[in-house]
């Protein structure tokens, strides 16, 4: 007998026949013998349906009386998914947030989970039900209803798993797990087994969008194991785990493509200290998140300069060229040029720390495929390079060929 | 400075711009120095439509997780309503029945509020805030989720009032207070100033329908003011309060006229003790509710019988003739005779206590109509007939003449 956390989305609960489809799935697991709790989201339309009704009123709502609206969604889903087990005859309870013990701390719209005490989980388990948890949310120490933010449910279930320390932890989507890329762009493409937090990580910031990056930070940090797979076929997912000695003879995990991004350069910026402080400062100020950043000589003649690039989300790109604008006359560089016309291509892996040359044989494949290179950045597990957006899936097909074709 | 409770129903907040024209409302009470406590119902729809959810997954779904379910409709209000009164710049909170203290039994779908702890909302209120508490809801001592029944949000102003030692509750809805006959039938029916809870409670229990009994019967008991009146004028609405001496003045308060009943006729039932009892009881397990219960000396020749009519909602006639059929054997009647085709008509007063000939001048004003009297019951502060449906209305226009003309 094992205790399962699984975790279902808003597409899989997006109306009573799929609310069905879920529990049938939940009961297999409970005619093995297995303890399941199950988390649910929002049905597939009603969170924005609520921030539409919201907005109707007053552009900028108040956060506290969002997350009181927005609970409204789980706590829907928890009660209809109760009843749907009922008509299969099997026991079960639904728990708001607050109910489940959820405590987070009181920040509204991005609250974190601060503890659960697990015992009204445990007891109505012990007594045969299916527990059916709202994810998304939790209540403050002082009653106060607060949601998590975006990916908030996979964050209640990965939290969940931790405190009941279940065995198995499930999340559920409309994909088949992790791909060695994205299969719509790379035909050969194949859904990964096993893959690390840090590969997961990596992969998830860069765009994969299976999971957010905290919900993999968590599981990471509380050593939490859980399985990505499909809620509309049988398939084995892909789990995702510390990693092991094993993973590490894959030099390459994964590649990925981000077409999110826009380019910034500022042509010959003085080289004196304290210049890049000041420009990312105003930047940060502006709540504008930079990706990547590169500073070379640059070629001008005259005073010490250099040229500085950076990256940032596309619908930032006016926001950031606005406080450049800003800058300009206090620091006195030259041209600013930008671009959203590009991709960033990455490879993510464990194997990397133990293999050589493979940022060499990357940079190799793309020269092949004639895939000029503009921005490079390096982290242990990473290679990531900003290329012309045009070449950018041609250029992912060819990597993904040379390191895991 | 006045402390105040307003309540608004489904239609009142069945839209974003209703919702604002409720928070313009509040506004101007705030605007004059009051305190103001809003409850709100679900926006019109919303309940009929989760039910409908529930249902196409299961048609009994268990209660306690209706209870979860349908408790987000009032969330969601309570939310909206806050939003509207901050897009007004008036600092306002939103507080579910559980956060505002409001402590039911475990009875799901039909829970009896057992205390409020009003302590939060009298902070709320002197740190300035408006107070929006979500109507028809509680929490149970466990932390169970309930909800209070139809009527319930009636309930929960009416309960928040008497807890909060409120000067006044108003109770907004879509007509302008309560009537001495439904203008609709009777042209000449007038908007009253005042009424008594009993009157009220007449009228209430005789389809009068502005509102549920238990609402009335809780402001009795608790000596709770409230006004009946439109959230679509300014016009003042209908007084409920306990009876006062001048209220005795008037000897007929209203006219209604009951058209949701049936009416069944045993011929020639035994006249031996435990046989009404028998039949009464049986009917009660089938849970039909019995309204009045008539019983003549039979006509028939042979052993002592007599005929026995009573009367039923409408929609439990067939239950009724059901239970009927299965006695028949047992108890020996003769036929049974049933129709739908009646109409009740009530004259309420607390006058009548104090006056005589009150039936008499009723049914006098029926003769003259030409309508036949079926069946008579009476109160201390009320008189009701069964009469032909089709003279119904004719019947109530000629009494509401008589008396109130």
């Amino acid at each position: 007998m094992a205790l399962i956390v699984q975790k279902y989305g808003g597409t899989s609960v997006g109306n009573p026949e799929r609310i069905k489809n879920v529990a049938a799935r939940v009961a297999k697991y409970r005619a093995k013998g297995d303890q399941v709790v199950v988390v649910v989201s929002a049905m597939s339309g009603v969170t924005d349906n609520l921030i539409k009704l919201a907005k109707e009123i007053m552009p900028l709502p108040n956060e506290r009386e969002m997350d009181v609206l927005l609970a409204t969604g789980e706590q829907t889903t928890i009660a209809l998914a109760a009843i749907a087990l009922h008509s299969l005859g099997l026991p079960a309870v639904s728990l708001t947030g607050a109910q489940a013990g959820i405590v987070t701390d009181g920040v509204h719209t991005k609250a974190r989970i601060q503890n659960i005490t697990p015992q009204k989980i445990h007891d109505l388990l012990n007594e045969g039900n299916v527990v059916i948890v709202a994810g998304f949310q939790g209540q403050t120490t002082e009653g106060q209803v607060t949601t998590l933010g975006r990916g908030g449910s996979d964050l209640t279930a990965i939290a969940l798993a931790a405190a009941l320390k279940a065995d198995l932890c499930q999340i559920y989507t409309d994909v088949d797990g992790v791909y060695t890329a994205d299969p719509r762009i790379v035909p050969g493409a194949r859904k990964l087994e096993e893959i690390s937090y840090d590969e997961m990580l990596e992969l998830a910031s860069l765009g994969a969008k299976v999971m957010q990056s905290r919900s993999v930070e968590f599981a990471k940090k509380f050593g939490v194991v859980f399985e990505v797979r499909s809620s509309l076929n049988e398939n084995p997912g892909t789990i995702v785990k510390e990693e092991t000695k094993n993973m590490e003879s894959v030099v390459v995990r994964g590649v990925s493509l981000d077409k999110n991004q826009a380019k910034v350069t500022l042509v010959a910026v003085p080289d004196k200290p304290g210049v890049a402080a000041r420009i990312f400062k105003a930047i940060g100020d502006s709540n504008v998140n930079v990706d990547m950043i590169v500073q070379n000589i640059s070629h001008g003649s005259g005073a010490p300069a250099t040229d500085l690039s950076f990256t940032v989300d596309k619908p930032d790109l006016l926001k950031a060229q606005k406080v450049i604008d800003g800058l300009k006359e206090e620091i006195g560089f030259g041209k600013v040029i930008s671009t959203d016309k590009i991709g960033k291509l990455s490879i993510v892996g464990v194997g990397m720390k133990s293999h050589t040359g493979v940022a060499g044989k990357m940079f190799d494949t793309l020269a092949r495929e004639g895939v000029n290179i503009d921005m490079i950045s390096t982290s242990e597990i990473k290679i990531s390079v900003v290329i012309d957006l045009a070449k950018g899936e041609a250029a992912m097909r060819a990597v993904h060929a040379a390191f895991l074709g």
